[in-house]
């Protein structure tokens, strides 16, 4: 998707250790007519595969999931908690993942009453690197015995394993840009 | 707002300890169409104070806020973090907000470059109970310079006391429901 191709060459930044800063559009502020036009993109790619839920882990893949969703008739959002807090239901089903970011494992789980068995699913996040996010997501879909019927992700970090290892496993997987390396002065190379 | 009042009557629980449990359509599954009729509330009351940008907390003030964004012709998003992570700017204004799910001290914090001085802000929120995550944000927004026109909140506890400190401080606050009480039976007593 070249415009969010542009979006990260002209404001995205490289911040040495493989991290890779888009908060200025993607997740911390949101460019909401970027954000809604991602979603028309996944909802075009995957509409054929009749997706009957969106999900996605809070907190910054709660936009692009709701605006996909906007996209696909007002299909339901169900966003992946990363505690099982105080307000949550009985039957969860949980699965590990961990967070480079803040260096730790979090559960992340859903109430296993909103996904019934043999719900469509469509996983939608902001960034796929090493995939541990959309592995979580994966595994809770299977626990439901619910079928993935696509993986829509902002931007993948091409340099690290997850898009590799899901295109392996046979996922349909739509990436909107790649980026595919960092030069030595600190650029981003991205495809899209 | 007489739909979500209807949804609260209809789907939502009282846990004990006055939590209100609404996640079938507002905070773990989100119900699209109604969080985007929530938007278009918002936007028809704040729309004559100009907001230029809308802020709320992570993670699920996201949803309320991006659909309040888009009725606004597309006004950008922040939302304030729970940890500063590793991919956050060094120019943070921060402030301390207590989780009573989680029973612990947050510190939120945005960064500045996103709040220049003067920006007009319309803070939304799915929940107002005590009034910590608004207040915490009215701090952000102190510390930027930037003017707070407005507070709209999907859901608040009229039992509990943030909306009263909020309206007491002369905050322009719309809340789309107000749960008023909940009866002896567990059965919420809701406005709308």
């Amino acid at each position: 998707m070249r415009e969010l191709r542009d979006a990260i060459i002209q404001k995205g930044k490289a911040l040495g250790g493989n991290v890779v800063k888009v908060d200025m559009f993607l997740n911390h502020r949101l460019d909401t007519a970027l954000i809604f036009r991602m979603g028309a993109a996944f909802a075009e790619h995957f509409r054929a595969k009749q997706p009957e839920v969106i999900l996605t882990v809070e907190a910054s893949g709660i936009a692009l999931a709701l605006a996909t969703a906007r996209a696909l008739s007002d299909l339901p959002v169900l966003f992946a908690k990363k505690s099982a807090g105080a307000a949550q239901g009985e039957g969860l089903a949980q699965a590990p993942v961990y967070s480079f970011t803040h260096k730790k494992w979090n559960n992340i789980c859903v109430d296993k009453a909103y996904l019934p068995e043999g719900t469509r699913v469509l996983i939608i996040d902001d960034f796929l690197a090493d995939g541990q996010a959309v592995r979580g997501m994966r595994m809770l879909c299977e626990q439901c015995a619910c079928p993935v019927v696509g993986v829509g992700i902002g931007i993948e970090k091409g340099f690290q394993d997850g898009g590799m290892d899901l295109r392996r496993d046979g996922v349909n997987l739509l990436s909107l840009a790649v980026i595919t390396g960092i030069s030595p002065e600190g650029e981003l190379l991205v495809e899209g």
